[in-house]
C-alpha cells in the first residue's frame, strides 16, 4: 500500500538557474500534496540526435548543480550515467542511478552503478531497452544481483513499434513486477515520436498513458517537466509544463489509491 | 459521466443450454450490480484456425437462440457477422452489430450493416483491425456515416506486434473518441496469442489490461465469459471464468467512477 | 529448374480498354522474351480507403472482360473474389482464384475457392496476411487441401510492422515453399504505405524488393502494371509503368537462372 | 563495380590459437578465390546476456592477437569497440572500426572512433540500430562527418521486430546507400532470436537472406564464421560453419556479378 513514487525535472541540466527554480518549485508541490518525488535531471545527454544539439554542463559541473539541489530542496536526486566511470562519482550525489535503455546490456555500467550504488544504499533504476521484452529484463536484474546490488528499479518507456514510433506494452508492469523489482512507468520517453531532424512528441498522450500505467499497477511515474517546454533545449515536445505538473500528480495518486483500496 | 458499458458473453454460442445459463447468470450481475450490459456471443466463427474447429449453430439457429436470451433475460444482444446478407436478419434481434477486424475493411458489410443497424435504431460495432492505425479508422467511421448511420462504436483490439503476439496501444482510445465514437476495450481478444494449432491467451493478464483501459478512458469493456473456459470451444485461454466476472466488472466501476470524477 | 512465372496487370478493371490494351501489350512481352505470364485485374476492389474510390465493374462484367483477354491474347488470367458465392464463377474464366489477404482465415472462402478451382484443375492462390506469421499459414493450407485443393500457392505481400508500414520478412519465402507451395512475391503490395487518405506507396523499392525476393528463391513475382500508375484509379502510387515491366521482368529471370544454377 | 566484399571470423577471440587457425583458413580461401576479405573477431563481448557468459580477452590482449593475424595472414583486421577509450588503440592495429548497433547513438564513441580511424586512412562501420530506420541513419552519418571521418560504412543487422524477433528491411540497403555510404549486411546477427536465457539463431536462414541482400545491392557481407560453431563460446547458433564458408561466398559473389551486370 505504499503512495506512488514520483520522478520529474527538466530532461537536461540547462542552467544551474534552471534546474534549481524548478526543483524547489518540485520540493514545494511535494511537500504540499505529500508526493513522495525524487528530482531528476541530466548532466550529459550523451545520444542526441545531432552533433550540434545540447548536451548538458558534463559530469563534475553538472553533480555539483545537483548537489545544490539537494541542499537547498531537501529532495533526494537522480541522474543517468552512460560510462562505467561515472557511476562512483555520480552515487556520492544521487540517491538513484538511471541506466539509459540503450545501455541497459552493457555489463560493465551495470557492473559498476551496481557497486557505487550500494556501497551508498542506494538504487539502479534500469530502463527496458526498447529493443527487449519484459521477460528478458531478468537477465539484467540478475546481472545487478551478481554486482551485489540489492535496490533495483525496472522502468518502462516504449519498446519499438515500425519505424519512428514506441509503443507501451502495459504488460511489461506486472510482468517485471514478478521479478520482485518496483516498476517505474516513464511517460515522457514513451510518448517520442524517435526519427527525424530531432525527436518529436506527443505531450497530449502523457495524461492517458500515465493514468492507464497506475491503474496497471506501476510503483512510480518518471516525467520530464520544464517551466517552459517549447524553449527545452532537449525534449521539449514530450515534457510536461512545471504549471501542470502539481494536477497531473494528483489525479494519479487518486488512482493509486484506488489501486491500493481494490 | 456515463458508467462503463460491458459487452459479454460466451465466445460462440455451443448450445441453446450453455447460452441461457451464462446469459441469466449475466443478467442477474447486472441487475444487482446496475451494470449496462449486452449480451454477446457469435452464431459462426467463420474464420477458425482449423477446418475442424467448431463454427457455431449458424446464423438462424443462432439467431433464435439470442432471441431468447433477449426474452428470457431482458438484455440486449450483439452478434459478429461475417457477410453483408447475415446484418439485415440479424440486426432485427441484435441492438448492436459488430464486424469482425479483419473484415472491417469490406465496404459492402460495413454498408448491409450500416443500414441494417439503422432501420432498428441500432448500433454498428467495428473492431479495429491488426492492421490499421487508431487514426485510419476513420475512414470506416466516414463510410458508415456514408451509409446513413448515426449510431457507431469502435473496438480497440490490440495491433499486430511481430509475429504471435499483439500489443494493445493505449492511445488507441483518445484517438478514435475525437472522432466522436464511442470506444469499447476488448479485453478479451487483446491477450490472444496468435498462432500454433489454436490461438493461445493471457488470461491472468486481461484485468490489467482491462483497468489501463478504464483509466484511459474508454467507454466500455468487451469481454467474453464462460462458465468453465477450459471446457470451451472456442477462446478458452483468454476467456474470464463466470464466477470471477462480477468482481471483475465491479472494480472497472471503480476505475470508471474515478475517471468521470476528475 | 523451373521459370520465374510472373502474375501481372492493372489493379482494377477501370474499363475494358485498358484492360484489353495493356493485356496485349504484355502478351507480346510474354511471348517475345519467352515469359510464363498469368494476366491479372480485378473486377471489384472490396476494401477500398473510402466509399468515393473506385471500385470496378463487378464480377459479371468483370469476367466477361476478363474471358476476352483469354481470347483476344492467349493469357490465362487471376482475379480475386470476396465472397463465397463469387468463386464458382470465377473458376470458369480464372486459372488462377486469388483470395485476399485480409479474407485469407475466412473457412467459407477457402472452401468455396478450393471446391471450384478443383472443378476446373485451377489453382487459389493465397496472399499471407499482414497479421499472419509464415508458420502460421500452414493452417490456410491444411483448409485448403481438407477441400480438396490440390493447387495452391501462397503470396508473400508484406506484413504489418507499426502503423502505415509494412515489411517483407524474406524468411517467409522458404519458410512457406517448405510447406510445400509455391510462393509468389507480391512485388506491388509490399511497397504500399497504408493510412492517410488513400494508400500510398514506394514505387522506386520495387525492382529492389523483387530482386532480393527471386534470389531468395520465389517462385513468381506479382507485379501490378499500367499505362500509366499516375492517372491509375487504384495502388497508382505503387503500379510499375507498362513500359518498364519487360526490363523489369528480363533483369528478374537473369536472378532466377543464378538460383537454379546454384 | 566493385566485387564483394566479406568481412569474416569468430564472433569472440576465444583463443589465440583458434583465432590463428581460422584466419589462415580464412585468408587461403581469400586467395585462392580473390575475395576480398577482412578478418573480425571481438575482444570483448561487452553486452553478454548473462554475466557469467564468456566475454574474451580484453582490448591489449586481443589487439596483440589482431596483429598477429595481420602479420601471420597479411588480411586487414576489425573489432567492435564499446568505450571512446578503445578507439585510438584499436585504430592502430585494425582497418575498420565497428561501432555496435546499441552503441550507435553514443557520441562520444562516433568521435572518437571518427577521429582514431581518420588519422590512420581506416573505416568506420556502423551497425544501424534495431530500433533505428534506415532514413534516421543520416544522423550517425554526419555526426561522423562533423568528426572529419570520410570513410564510413553501414551495416544492416535487422529492426525489432515484436518480442524476441528481428526483421531485415531490405529497402534499408538502397536507402542508405543513398547516403553515400557503402552497405554491408550482417547476415549473422540477423538471423538471431533475441531473448531467452541466451540469443539463438536461424542458422538455416542465413544463405536466403544473404541473397536477397546482395541482390537488393549490398557492397559487403558480413558473417561470422567458427570451425565448430556447435562448441562456440558466443553467437554459436547464427554462425557459419568455416567448412561452409567458400561456398558461401562464391555462391554470393555470382549474384554479385549479375548485380553488377544488370
Amino acid at each position: 500500500n505504499l503512495p506512488l513514487v514520483f520522478i520529474a525535472g527538466p530532461c537536461v541540466i540547462e542552467s544551474e538557474e534552471l534546474v534549481l527554480t524548478t526543483a524547489k518549485q518540485l520540493a514545494e508541490i511535494a511537500a504540499r500534496e505529500n508526493l513522495p518525488l525524487i528530482f531528476k535531471c541530466s548532466f550529459d545527454k550523451a545520444n542526441r540526435t545531432s552533433v550540434d544539439s545540447f548536451r548538458g554542463p558534463g559530469l563534475d559541473a553538472g553533480l555539483e548543480i545537483l548537489t545544490k539541489v539537494k541542499q537547498e530542496t531537501g529532495l533526494e536526486v537522480t541522474t543517468d550515467i552512460h560510462e562505467p566511470g561515472q557511476a562512483a562519482p555520480s552515487a556520492e550525489v544521487c540517491r538513484i542511478l538511471q541506466i539509459p535503455a540503450f545501455l541497459a546490456r552493457q555489463t560493465d555500467l551495470l557492473e559498476e552503478a551496481s557497486k557505487a550504488a550500494s556501497k551508498h544504499q542506494g538504487v539502479v533504476n534500469i530502463k527496458k531497452p526498447q529493443f527487449v521484452a519484459p521477460e528478458d529484463c531478468i537477465h539484467a536484474v540478475k546481472k545487478c544481483e551478481a554486482f551485489g546490488l540489492d535496490q533495483l528499479m525496472l522502468t518502462e518507456r516504449g519498446t519499438t513499434f515500425g519505424y519512428g514510433r514506441l509503443v507501451n506494452d502495459m504488460r511489461c508492469i506486472p510482468i517485471m513486477q514478478n521479478m520482485g523489482t518496483p516498476v517505474i512507468f516513464d511517460a515522457t520517453h514513451s510518448v517520442q515520436t524517435p526519427g527525424g531532424k530531432s525527436t518529436g512528441g506527443q505531450r497530449d498522450m502523457i495524461p492517458f498513458l500515465a493514468r492507464a500505467a497506475v491503474a496497471c499497477g506501476c510503483d512510480g511515474i518518471f516525467a520530464e517537466t520544464h517551466p517552459d517546454p517549447s524553449q527545452a533545449l532537449s525534449d521539449g515536445p514530450n515534457m510536461l509544463p512545471l504549471d501542470q505538473f502539481a494536477n497531473f500528480a494528483l489525479n494519479l495518486q487518486k488512482f493509486r489509491s484506488l489501486v491500493n483500496e481494490i
